[in-house]
């Protein structure tokens, strides 16, 4: 059984802010908190409709029903388990390799998507605007399906630290460079720009190399990509010769 | 003013039967529907909050209110204008160049995303399993961003479809020619499988070439990437040296 204090701390943590206040975050789904739970993360607890995940230690693991998960999920159609995890302390950037650089992305299946595809291509490092969608966000747990242990995320000025870094920057614009034919390094940042209005003015001006991905139909009328499309498309470039 | 039949005409069009009963859907936000005004789609109403839309006759053009427009919206915030259109007789298949075929995809976002990638990537033939997710589904109308005119998509037996084909049929699996090595034709049917499963076992039989894309990241961790991220990956590869 799940109590009242648990159903209101969870459904808290449905919040950025109570989950900031509390420390703690939420996955659901087997596959997911199966990931998690043999990640570095914390398990804070795990709630279930079933008897399984044995192998976690009875004081950390309650057995509830349907209509208890259904008061705790974010999840329209929850699945059969909830795990409230401690948020990890934020590492130091790695400034190294391949840096994939986050200029106000706000749809969590977009960042989830794209942590997901880090994972994919051995991209260690993200770094985000504080405007970027929280990567604790439940719809952002989800879409990583657990990828989100294996990436070091960190919220930054990210004006200030893209102004003193000493990697190459990478930006991709209309009038850029055809990323097809160019020579890409395997160590830089690489800023993806925001859903609605690209990369913003003040980054563009830290952009030492601009790109562009070709378009191959009507050209007048396809607007663009999808940024977590545009991503895959981009570390597809980067990784595929090294 | 919406009336009460139009409210449930529209609000009908959220469901797939009533969609193919009527041969109507409906399209949202300005963006999409101005895209969908200059394509062959015949517009049967509009529905708008703003006196916008000029250069549509009056009598397809309904000025209504916030509340009219939540009634008969499907997204959570809707946007200010909501359109109905007729839908298109289905083209025959052009059975040239290079074809998308998908294997059951059921996420309309997927579907919708795929959808604007083709269109990206000059590919003008989607071919689907009927167990694929409808077109004119809302969200996937959504997620194109109009791309749903530009790309001619057919519901067939894929499998006899495929059975019979002269062109070169491609699918990606582990154990795949890694696609980075792999000379590609300009000419072929690329294969995109389920969101869970991947190609079925049935269609994998008419697979004449099996590609991989390879991994970057820990090589027993991530399991796999997101079919949207996977088709913009695959289409970047097969047009990148044309």
């Amino acid at each position: 059984m799940v109590s009242k204090n648990q159903i209101k701390l969870i459904s808290g943590l449905h919040q950025k802010k109570q989950r900031f206040a509390n420390q703690l975050f939420f996955a659901e789904g087997v596959k997911v908190i199966q990931e998690l739970l043999q990640s570095n993360f914390e398990l804070e607890h795990l709630y279930t409709t079933l008897n399984d995940f044995e192998a976690v230690q009875s004081s950390k693991r309650t057995l509830i029903n349907e209509q208890e998960l259904k008061k705790i999920s974010a999840l329209s159609t929850p699945n059969s388990c909830l795990a409230v995890f401690k948020i990890p302390a934020e590492k130091r950037i790695i400034e190294s390799d391949l840096i994939l650089a986050l200029d106000d992305i706000r749809d969590p299946g977009n960042l989830g998507t794209i942590l997901r595809l880090c994972d994919w291509f051995g991209i260690k490092q993200v770094i985000c605007t504080k405007e970027t969608v929280d990567i604790y966000n439940p719809k952002v747990v989800q879409a990583t399906m657990g990828s989100i242990s294996r990436v070091n995320v960190n919220y930054i000025d990210l004006n200030l630290f893209l102004a003193q870094t000493k990697l190459p920057v990478f930006g991709t614009f209309m009038d850029g460079e055809n990323i097809y034919q160019t020579n890409l390094p395997e160590e830089g940042i690489i800023i993806m720009g925001n859903e609605a209005n690209g990369i913003s003015a003040e980054i563009e001006k830290t952009v030492t190399s601009r790109l562009s991905i070709p378009r191959f139909g009507e050209l007048q009328k396809t607007e663009s990509l999808n940024v977590a499309t545009a991503t895959a498309i981009i570390l597809s470039e980067f990784k595929r010769n090294s």
